[in-house]
């Protein structure tokens, strides 16, 4: 079902502070940044082999984001699973009992299709579910 | 230097109890179960792609991941980057001033050479460097 690991979600308080550590000293390859304001977030993306470290800023209070780092501080907020048909996945999770936070896939950064497990059903894990459109390719 | 997330290490009360999320719902590969005395864990690792999930479970209650569990609950403990040429790129990460907890590489699950750097160069993230032997490659 999971084909690999999509990204890993870090959420911090400034891309600004953040990036150095990143692109200088991890000496990852920045491939963009985005808003995404349905999620009230600022995203970094930085290549790392097949997989992508996205860096999450809060726009504003009411960013779920700003809430973690609230409660939390800054640090690892989600795993992105990459999967196909993500719907029937979602579907599939659903009848073995499992809780998903989405019931239905929603639209997410660079028009991928996702969809958040409950951590209550994970061990204490936020897992996205993610499909790619096929052209991405990083 | 970061080639790949090599392995994304989690926090479990038990692996028996975790297991089933991993190899039945996600679908993943269970590779094989290995303890790390050293450590004080018991380590099932599963494929992702070019990654692997290491769910950690603690071996005693001196074990950091007890620790971890007791202080945080279950959850992501730590990302583990793929890179060549450990030692020297432990030396670098130093002379540009920022913290490790290991001074020098040590030897983990696998036959890996590995170090952890400190979270509060990291902002907030227990990022793991780790080499493994050349011919490890599942």
């Amino acid at each position: 079902m999971a084909k690999k690991i999509d990204h890993i979600g870090i959420a911090v308080k400034s891309l600004e502070a953040s990036l150095p550590l990143y692109t200088e000293h991890l000496k990852l390859k920045l491939l963009g940044i985005e808003e995404v304001e349905s999620e009230g977030v600022k995203v970094a993306f930085l290549k790392v082999g097949e997989s992508k470290i996205e860096l999450l800023e809060p726009l504003n209070n009411e960013s779920p984001i700003a809430k973690f780092i609230e409660k939390k501080g800054e640090g690892i907020h989600h795993i992105a699973l990459g999967v196909d048909d993500i719907k029937n996945r979602v579907k599939e999770i659903k009848e073995k009992g499992l809780r998903m936070i989405n019931d239905e896939p929603k639209s997410g950064a660079g028009g991928a299709q996702i969809a958040f497990m409950h951590p209550k059903s994970t061990g204490g894990v936020l897992y996205e579910l993610c499909e790619k459109p096929q052209k991405e390719e990083q």
